[in-house]
């Protein structure tokens, strides 16, 4: 019998977020029943409450940096046992037959993968996100969070924490290696961290100098405001590697300047317009401007050993259930040291 | 005593090339002197003679695809001898010290290379190029053309073979790996031809079908036309590798829809308007559009000796001095199949 558990739920894209209950589904053989603990609020939860990409179905429950414990697991389940700390990022599903589902690269499902709310799961039925005091998911897409994290601060990781690594990761981020990340944000401050922590050479890039006291402390080496055209000038051809984590439309131009030889720009967000890109700029030093999405659930788990390995978790702030509204209006004017997250007891 | 030789020479944007007179420096220690046999007509030559990138100072000999044979060495010269056959490709010096010439990549010369035209050497005087008789080059920016390649069709492989090879080897074009040419021209046929001995399944991309025949009978696996919308739905997350030849802006966007997971698109020419890139093309397959320029002196070596190898020439059309001005025209209107190459004697 499905259980009915409490949730906060988005009925439509001007209204407010509201307390209600939803269904989850009978535990199937392979699935996992997790208590949530915390939910993190990720900009794309706003997205789709205020359906500014036009794709939600309405109602939806948000919520995709899922950190709980499992409280209950089906007759197959063989990775996971009641009780476990676990984690659930942007997907609770993929087709797992195609070449990017079964190189691990899930996150790139040639079919699309099912993503964590506001999609359809093989059963049918709506999927539901983190905003939520209980979830059900297929064990294989449920990450195991190590000790050495508190649940809290290890629920951003799952979307905000393996957007930032992965790329740093193939991209080969490490000692000797000059990165810059664009944004010190929910995104930006998790990469700070990790790429501080994978020993590369770590450069904010952000608007102005507000953040910089933070963003030293967190890991970086350099600090710098793109407000001042100096910036772009000083730092012309430095970077093997720049994260763009802002999803404002910048003149990109500019940034792969700052790229060195073989240097390459990735977009994280998504712009609204097309980005302009010079090709002068890409063919004077062989350079590459490229994209990133998440990443697949085995580098998920890599990243959150790694994270646990090093002592390295989100910068929050933990709110109750009936300040989810106020917390998106704050998101949204960048008004959060650097994530809000849901304790989920009180909803 | 600076030698007066017979050149080809573009007087004014707006004027014919006509035949003259120039002089070219002493023997230095390090320089060796060749005697050109066929000079190749690159686009690029047309840009400057026209002045249509704004950078031309008049008067100017263009050519940078240069064939010819040995006919004097400096006194310090060790790796060429009187009577071997030498190329000289887009550059004839750089600065030797920064990092890109450390490294052997000369064509990202941080201080920028000394073109073979319309650029000012290390002595004051202004370069010239391969529509003449003869030429004074340094050694270190000289490369073998192999007993293996007629010096006609070796000529134009000093610029649009390496603008070639280059990517192709940078991006692993090989067994196993899709490759698709955009644009079957001079830069192309040269690009499917290389692409094919370096293992890798060919397609070229063309505006129409108009020269199938050719793109297989040179090396192509799978010819399609872009007229054809069909193409870019049947080519859908296809190619490993993209190299665009083509300078005329392109809808981007959708050349980056064929590209694979982790696939690369490289810009080779330069169009005239920044390129419109939607975010969305990148990030859903780890995507990348990259750039890449011509190639170093050690790579441009190891390409003519991979041509010399596979029997690998351009596609020729000889022409005298008398028709260079009607060829230009005819490079401008795509009728050349594929590459006009002068015959210098007739200077």
């Amino acid at each position: 019998m499905p259980t009915t558990v409490n949730a906060y739920i988005a009925t439509a894209a001007d209204r407010p977020l509201e307390p209600t209950t939803i269904e989850r589904r009978d535990l199937g053989p392979n699935d996992v029943e997790i208590a949530i603990a915390y939910a993190g609020i990720c900009h794309s939860d706003i997205h789709t409450a205020r359906n500014e990409w036009n794709g939600t179905t309405f109602p939806v429950v948000p919520g995709h940096e899922i950190a709980g414990t499992v409280s209950a697991v089906g007759e197959g389940v063989t990775r996971y046992a009641v009780g476990d700390r676990v984690g659930v990022g942007c997907f609770v599903d993929s087709c797992r037959e195609c070449e990017p589902c079964r190189l691990g690269e899930e996150q790139y499902c040639e079919r699309g993968n099912t993503g964590t709310y506001n999609a359809v799961g093989r059963d049918g039925q709506r999927t539901h996100g983190g905003y939520s005091t209980s979830i059900v998911v297929d064990e294989n897409y449920v990450c195991r969070i190590p000790e050495g994290i508190a649940l809290d601060v290890a629920a951003p990781l799952l979307c905000a924490g393996i957007t930032l690594y992965s790329p740093l990761r193939h991209w080969e981020a490490g000692p000797g290696k000059k990165v810059a990340i664009v944004g010190l944000g929910g995104l930006g401050h998790v990469g700070v961290k990790i790429a501080h922590a994978l020993g590369a050479e770590v450069t904010v890039l952000s608007q102005s100098l507000k953040k910089m006291e933070d963003g030293l402390r967190l890991g970086a080496d350099h600090y710098y405001a793109t407000s001042d055209p100096q910036t772009f000038r000083e730092l012309r051809g430095r970077f093997d590697l720049i994260l763009n984590t802002v999803s404002a439309n910048l003149d990109i131009g500019k940034y792969l300047g700052m790229l060195a030889l073989d240097g390459t720009l990735v977009e994280l967000g998504l712009p609204e317009h097309p980005i302009e890109v010079p090709a002068g700029a890409l063919i004077g030093k062989r350079r590459s401007f490229s994209g990133s999405m998440i990443g697949g659930i085995a580098q998920t788990q890599e990243m959150l050993d790694f994270c646990a390995e090093h002592g390295i978790g989100a910068e929050i702030e933990v709110i109750s259930a009936d300040k989810i509204n106020e917390a998106y209006d704050r998101v949204v004017a960048s008004d959060v040291r650097y994530r809000f997250v849901i304790d989920t007891a009180t909803l």
